[in-house]
């Protein structure tokens, strides 16, 4: 009950540290059938590597999984599927300083008042690098959507003041989206946003922003009427994550200007149908972000999460010892200046695990 | 697995339709010895309430709970709480067009696509008349945090483009809220946002707005660190709402324009120690919404939620039949022509549900 | 967390008390679809019924469910089933003893060392009257299971010494059953059982029994292979009604004078195929009961449950007051010499409850 | 939901097979500030081990786990305990036959029938090297028993016809239990146990028996009145281990034929008081086995299940091939004539978690 399993129906349950041995991820409840090798983890694991590209930390991650079990003869075989992480460059040295003091923005101070004390070697549990377990548990349920038509993208909408206009992001490919180191698909926007995280590291400083994910091919009928509404399990899926601080969908904050007569998509004919009711609709708009009454539409759902800026800067800040008393920390180790790059897969793996969940919720909601 | 209970140890399971004999609603996992009466829960249920004010709609639900189990001699016994609502003011034939025609921003479509049919008769389980089970047990959970000395308060920040102004949200009291039925607790904007609201109905249409909600006197230490993290379980709570768009915390979506050197919070000394750190420690700034690595901090929580305008507005709408085909709908019925004065005890009440469920996680993290 | 919900994907949770105003029962994951009305319910719920014949209480309880939501037009709609049960025959007066004295066999000491205090009024929650939660929900499964065509029956198969030989029990029907107020198939045991259950009540006494239970139709695949065996689920269901001591299925505890040699079930090829293995087999005998590794076989699930002497019987007996001190306690109140006629429908309905749940687990455990 | 996870509080999750590269084990919600080592873990692993006498499969499997993750400098930080085991004496040439054929009283037709094909190497997930798993988390769970003063402690009782008569299971230690390598701690029965199995090996058979175990030091109070009753999940618990077909505690079965006169234990004043009742109270008898509805009584917790006779025997078997054909089988590989030295850890482990679980529980049952 110390939650660290996530999903009702594909539970994904994790445990290990930044500066451990290394990670381990059970997915239990994956059907049998599915076609699955390390090959479907490792792109979504090299795009959440440390170390791509300027714009993201030079660590040396080894982020190469070892599947343990749950996969027979290239399926899975209805059993847990167990992947092993061995942590390599921990480079602990790097870390001792924060035994002492209180990182600014980070949850050291919050682990020493939940437990009395904390694994103060690189954030323990805390450290980022246990996305790397819900990247790969992700591929694996974006494998499993896309049996059924399902496909999960997600992509840098914001840094900073810079906005990248995205007319229709259902048009979008994974290589639009890989073709620039920040993961922006408009191509103008993007370089504005390179532009910037430079100027921003070069300042010794870091910057925030906004995540865009769009689900595509999900059909209507996905989602719990009450609490475990579609729209509720994606915002506790995303604001999990690490830095963020904020989940919108849809027309999201903008809702709270508008009006019902404008807000309102009208339902419309549509050329195919889908779900039990068994006739052909949609919306002329998507300000419902594709979910009606928490229950997915058919049109595309599309969220948004706010990601601060890194808390770890490289300049003196402020802050207390363990015991109190006012200090001045420096955290070393190597940063992005910005996260979002980073974040696109991890928000994606989060979607992906919530629609699957709900996916095979809904194949036992009817008779 | 249908998503009718919320919580893992303080566990809320409900039942019931708007246009059937009632609600149930059992809160299991409440610890015994808590003094309770029907008392308890009439307050913010009658603050729930339709026809509180003209900015409400004018229903006369019986909002009457019965506590058929639980309590014994004024105190929970342990055993689970089994509250039950009647229904009166059902009305149905206001209702008979929406079995043909599918109303634009309802569930009423993705109902039918989920389960084939559906309970047309007032919304069925999709009415916001469900959250009259939400509303008693976060009385019951209110109550149970003040014996630990938590609060948990909400009020109207925002409707249309009136923003209201709070320098200190932790110094409100239920009385500076509740002064006008907007909910507002700056009786300026409050004035605006009344002015508004009757435009807007007179204009027979709705308006949406941001609800803001503060719990003051959280000790840190609240939040499990990975899938748990308390961001994420208020942010579901919170979503799982009826017409709730966005969430957010602390600095919320503003962080996307932030820099690490700002956005981060300073610790400082503290006049008091919390917590099992044993150390009197308090962040100089609050950005962080009172919550470090999903963690609460001590500091008090600040969350907001974005509420779309009300979906059923008294004019025609374009729409379909369930048979696919164009039409135009009038919904019928009393609406609120802005949700945001009722949502105040909605949402303090799933905040609260969240905040006891992870108290008593916190009861048993540690030796 | 407090143990008042039962199955994970066909979920039951009930509160209420003996001497309260009633019980809630909310089942949550039906499937819609499934015809369902008080109709289905009444038949398990009469047969659970005290007064039923001299050999049961004449306790008068009103036994007529009322549901109040998750049915709609005749069929279940995928929101939470409803029940409520009105208690009418009170008689709180026979109970007042029971404040101050502890009842031997009984949970007056227990509930009073968990929670401080407790209801003390006709057992409260620990009263049998609780089952009548259980059984309808699990005519509800039983309907569900019919769909499939799996049937569950139970019967009497040992009152004291006597005996019940059933060649066949999966020739039974449920006439067979209820031929006998006693409920056990075979005319002439059921004639002894009856005589001894009157010596015994004359003697101001109660006696002991053993219930068989077999299901048939149960498809091979159904159960999970490590903790959530079929085996384990089932045993876990039975043990939690009261008076449980004991849970074996197929071959039980014989086995423990048994070698391997005779023990081993024998494969043969089968008249048709069923599961996924595509093939038709089956065993040639059944000491495994219909469950090899946890998982349904596909042969007769068949389990047999000890049942204590009823622990409320109509002498003095020694115990000590909630104070520590020694007194006699004569427990008052109409109680049954034999638990094991009503203790049928009661089992039937946990086995029906977890045979339910693995039928809808199973519709996910593979593409 | 594959069943993978057991427990509520104290959560084990398990991955892994027979025949693969090892088992991974997370263990979530175990408090923070437990002193904990593998040197802790290596005790029950031996003795689960296989290979530890005559009596004993002789495979050298590798038992030394690798804790990953949530133990600190020591003691245990409140993030989940990953432990890791490496499969080493493979030995896959043994099983190729498995492929083909169903083994009797094995889990290879279920598995097929339920997922469509399975891992035949050695068992695959249903090997019964899984429960070294279970083991390693019954040390961490008795450890933290331990802190309570609550002590688990698992003996054979009987093997064939074979019974050892053991006047007070509480006064036993684990020396007297280990003192012989059929863990019997009655010594003459002890002797004639080692000798039928070794006949019962030379006759190239199996045979069953009955393991007891005894908790002792329980407080009263532990167990949830209604479904989670105390002695059903202990029956879940030790019924999802492999090769058990029954269960039983207190007087058990033998309840069938008992009278309430004399089945009743009596209250009487006891030396200490224990439980939130705050009296001195115990019983004279002990055939509640411990608990009252389901709930501890502070009496010794005393439970029997039945094994059967290890299904893998040397000897020829009928059988069918996976296309439904008859045949023979010779099961090759190493197996124990008598399964019931080894369960002993098992059996003990498994109790272990349920009281632990339980024990958390209690923590927040009452103010």
């Amino acid at each position: 009950m110390a939650g660290n399993t996530f999903g009702k129906l594909f539970r994904v349950t994790t445990a290990g540290v930044s500066h451990g041995p290394g990670y381990l991820c059970i997915i239990d409840g994956c059907p049998a059938g599915l076609e699955l090798s390390v090959d479907d983890l490792l792109p979504d694991l090299q795009r959440r590597r440390p170390g791509q590209s300027r714009l993201t930390t030079q660590r040396d991650e080894s982020d190469i999984p070892e599947i343990w079990s749950g996969v027979f003869e290239g399926r899975t075989d209805g059993t847990p599927i167990g992947i092993l992480f061995r942590n390599t460059d921990q480079r602990s040295t790097d870390y001792t300083d924060i035994q002492e003091k209180y990182r600014p923005g980070h949850a050291d101070y919050t682990f020493d008042a939940k437990y009395g004390f904390r694994d103060y070697r690189g954030g323990g549990r805390s450290s980022a690098r246990e996305t790397i377990c819900r990247v790969a548990a992700g591929a694996v349920a974006k494998k499993l959507l896309a049996r059924f038509g399902i496909r999960v993208l997600g992509y840098v909408k914001q840094i900073g003041p810079v906005i990248a206009d995205i007319p229709d992001p259902t048009a979008l490919t994974l290589e639009d989206i890989e073709a620039t180191p920040v993961r922006c698909p408009n191509p103008e926007a993007a370089q504005q946003m390179i532009t910037l995280i430079d100027a921003v590291r070069k300042d010794r400083d870091s910057i925030g922003g906004i995540c865009e994910l769009v689900a595509t091919g999900v059909p209507p009928g996905l989602g719990e009427p009450v609490f475990d509404k579609l729209k509720a399990d994606l915002g506790k899926a995303l604001l999990s994550l690490p830095a963020v601080l904020g989940f919108e969908y849809g027309a999201g904050f903008g809702v709270a200007t508008a009006r019902g007569s404008t807000n309102n998509d009208v339902f419309v004919p549509a050329g195919s149908c889908q779900g039990a009711s068994g006739v052909a609709i949609q919306t002329e708009t998507n300000r419902h972000g594709g979910m009606l009454g928490g229950i997915s539409s058919g049109m595309p759902i599309v969220c948004r999460v706010a990601i601060k800026p890194t808390s770890s800067i490289p300049r003196p800040q402020r802050t207390v010892t363990k015991h109190g008393e006012p200090t001045e920390i420096l955290v070393k180790g190597r940063h992005d200046p910005c996260l979002l790059p980073r974040f696109v897969p991890m928000g994606e793996a989060m979607m992906a695990l919530v629609l699957v969940d709900h996916l095979l919720r809904s194949q036992i909601s009817r008779l």
